[in-house]
């Protein structure tokens, strides 16, 4: 997808002088020292310098792990101080902070004078009562660090007994991510930051970063991550970086300001191509649905990538696995195999036409593909109600091997566009839910565990019930098994659990478990990134 | 400290028209957010801007977190792929990795082409047979997070059993830390943090960094931040901003790399101002030992800070609580307590003199302190061997209020100097250790736990014998009891136990327990910490 992101810029801008922007998410670190390597692209689209597009960048990501954590810090601290220190001295110390109003308003205590305060209602004031059983919030490291997966905290004689389970997700997997990436102003990341729910007290309402005391600090940490970054590609043309939610558990989107801010830049007639996780049925569903909504902007073509050996596994090719070499079914022609893979992609051009805006194929051609092969895909694919399908070789050419797409792209923005959600608001959370699972991935139905029933309920009741939905499933089959490739059908969808983000503003319901830590393989990429020291050149990033 | 540092280099720049440099330490945001509330100095000596000092700067401390806790995770990773995997697997996918040769050194195999091994070459090649009991490389996060002082790490069902006890230190403790400090090139670096130990394998050889592949990738990780970060003061003077070691566990010091450049675009008769934490028992004592055989730098002044409220201190005044408004005695005048203090100013001035440097001491004037007590400091000073002892007063004044202080040091750094270390490094490590305790400390001598007679032993025979020494002992005492103020004589120091830090270089003897991961007071700089979303100003740090 990020090749055929830059490759499309680089033939509108560089080679059909129309002004574009490319959109794209920042890679996380875990996996460029895991199992990835790098994100920049390959072959003549990328993104430079690649080097820094993987590693630091400009520290966005750092600065969510700062913020995510002194939460995460705040949060148990406060449990730990309210069990052991009387009412009288941190309301000596709380009640000059600058929240005070809010917090009247919250325990529902009408004075504005803390002077004038009842012990009760100072009681009430000081004491948040966290229940350590429902804390929701959790740390985060941009390293795959599977040890960190589960794991008992608190368990030095100072933290006096209060020790309990935990974990660590990977940074990207953060809420701040997820806020970074649908904001629209500091003012509104300020809010967002101050709505985010870590846990419930104990009469069962919803704790937040505001109640801690902690919006100001983390809007601080947050400050400078909320610009988006100026890149190039390798043909000169601007790209913004910013942004790279996890595409499970968040919706994996680049950032909204960096498309607002690349369509005033590119003007009238300009392009902004901007980067959505995995397929369809999630990074697209996701970005009508929740990023869409968020910043009120309209898209004008759908680019749907796809290529020859994805679409023959749909149709029944064996299993790939990262390291071994390729089966021959993936290096020789196999039109059999291509054909009745198609109907994935025929799956997916249909999930965006649900939406109402016209689909392009780009049809990212590898050597090993040929003709025969790259012609029935394009074929099936405009058969399928494609607006047109083209094969792309920038990955050899730069942007003149995507200068098809680009014309196509063109044409496609210049039809009528009847850009429609899937789902209201309105509707309850079940409902939501089904919807996606019927209409996108083809489920009968769906299943919800008592868990995630009582979850709903819980959320409705505390005023959640009007957010947009988040699925959290599995990118490698349109249902919740991976191993089922093609179109599967009649299957019943899972929901064993459902969580919300109320900071970013999604329910995101778990179709099965979801890692939200990678680890490390046993033949990791870090083995082959070096330093030379006399150059100062990188080694084995991509 | 700090704002002696900066009105120094202020008055002899902007004032006196001397080229100068101040070097100081990054601060850590665990404490910005907890305790301290920003570094930046104060009043009319500061670095701007300081808000960007405070806050992330350009990502030094997150490079090290991040090339911290990949080595963290690679560790731990390796030991659970090395059980739960045949030897043949990993050998195929180890066997080309560029540390071969090394890796043949190491096991003593005197082969260059892995096809020649045998299966018992192989098989010691692939398994490094880390002893988990045996880590000392733990994780880091640039927060106060109590709660991960102590923790089990490993508990999901994907590692297999493999939990264990761990803890997670403020990142400034990280021993990446240590070396970006005491570097002086990007090879230098690179070469350290090879050498950086994690553990003993299962027949007590220490596993490196090196061992486990990852050396290159720490370098690529940190490869920016080995340069110094350029700011300025109030009065326009130029700062370096870079590394920032515990004071503590580590040797406390601004890096030398700054130094060496500083010293470079100084020039001859410039002053290059570099800060070292704590007093002259701790950071002073780290800065010739430690830091100085490093750089091969020689000091032509000692700068020696003091205050009447410490003085007074030392000399029987109650105790100082935060928050709590001062007593008294630290408001009005007494010239016994500071007269019976300058006990403490006076042996650290003897402590300087040991190192056969010349002492300036500046007196950092607070509006509470009366004339005559000012004046009783500056003359006991002189009378106890100081070159020069003066009143300073930069946070009201800025470079002009550490004139005086100015042309003091310039006069002292005229003075012949006959700087030497304190010992030879090739004396046993309980020699050396005894040395600093009865010469700096004062101490009649040394105690040795079991454990620390027998890491004492084993260091010795790993070869690490002739490192020198960074003591982690309290900094509110010249001996190992905080509480004991003045100069304390008659006591044995207790060594609990003996760590090393071999790529940083040095042994570091533990004087009782030191915490290397403070937490968050009830009362968090973090409530008073905000960002104004309309003028993006931050309030609250300083």
């Amino acid at each position: 997808k990020s090749t055929v992101t830059i490759g499309l810029v680089q033939a509108l801008t560089a080679h059909l002088n129309v002004n574009s922007f490319a959109c794209l998410r920042q890679p996380s670190q875990g996996p460029t020292f895991g199992v990835k390597g790098g994100a920049a692209g390959g072959g003549y689209a990328q993104v430079i310098p690649m080097e820094e597009f993987n590693l630091h960048l400009t520290g966005d990501i750092h600065a969510i792990t700062a913020a995510n954590n002194l939460l995460a810090a705040a949060v148990d601290a406060r449990i730990l101080h309210e069990s052991t220190q009387s009412d009288k001295f941190p309301v000596n110390i709380y009640i000059n902070i600058c929240c005070c109003l809010y917090h009247f308003i919250r325990l529902g205590i009408n004075k504005t004078d803390p002077g004038t305060l009842t012990a009760d209602e100072i009681s009430k004031f000081v004491r948040l009562d966290i229940d350590p059983s429902t804390i929701t919030w959790q740390r985060v490291l941009d390293t795959n660090d599977r040890f960190l997966r589960k794991i008992t905290i608190g368990q030095a004689n100072t933290e006096k007994g209060f020790f309990r389970q935990a974990q660590f997700d990977i940074a990207v997997a953060s809420e701040i991510m997820a806020i970074l990436a649908l904001t629209t102003s500091l003012a509104d990341m300020k809010e967002r930051l101050g709505k985010m729910v870590v846990a419930n007290d104990k009469n069962g309402q919803p704790v937040t970063a505001e109640d801690l005391g902690v919006t100001g600090a983390l809007a601080v940490l947050m400050k400078d991550a909320i610009k988006p970054t100026l890149m190039q590609t390798l043909e000169g043309t601007p790209v913004f970086v910013h942004a790279g939610p996890f595409a499970n558990i968040a919706h994996g989107n680049s950032s909204v300001l960096a498309d607002k801010i690349a369509l005033k830049l590119v003007g009238e007639g300009g392009f902004v191509v901007t980067e959505a996780g995995f397929g369809a049925d999630i990074g697209m569903e996701k970005f009508f649905n929740i990023k869409c909504r968020t910043s009120g902007l309209v898209p004008s073509v759908v680019v749907l990538v796809a290529t020859v050996r994805a679409l023959k596994m749909h149709g029944g090719g064996p299993n790939v696995t990262a390291g071994a070499p390729l089966k021959k079914e993936y290096t020789e022609e196999n039109l059999q195999l291509v054909a009745d893979g198609c109907c994935n992609l025929q799956k997916q051009i249909q999930i965006a036409q649900l939406f109402g805006v016209p689909v392009v194929v780009a049809l990212n051609v590898f050597k090993t593909d040929s003709h025969a092969e790259v012609d029935l895909v394009c074929e099936i694919a405009k058969q399928s109600g494609a607006f047109d399908a083209v094969p792309c070789n920038h990955w050899s050419a730069g942007g003149r091997g995507a200068v098809e797409l680009a014309q196509a792209v063109r044409k496609a923005a210049s039809q009528e566009n009847s850009f429609k959600y899937l789902y209201n608001l309105e509707l309850p959370i079940i409902e939501k839910i089904r919807i996606i699972a019927q209409k996108v991935y083809g489920a009968e139905d769906i299943e919800l565990s008592p868990v995630a029933q009582s979850q709903i309920s819980r959320y409705s009741k505390q005023g959640f019930g009007n957010l947009p939905i988040c699925m959290a499933k599995t990118h490698l089959s349109l249902s919740h098994q991976p191993e089922r490739k093609g179109v599967p059908t009649g299957f019943i969808l899972p929901i064993s659990d459902v969580r919300a983000s109320i900071g970013a503003g999604f329910i995101y319901p778990l179709v099965g478990t979801m890692s939200t830590m990678p680890g490390l393989p046993t033949r990791p990429c870090f083995y082959d990134i070096d330093l030379d020291p006399d150059t100062e050149q990188v080694k084995g990033l991509f």
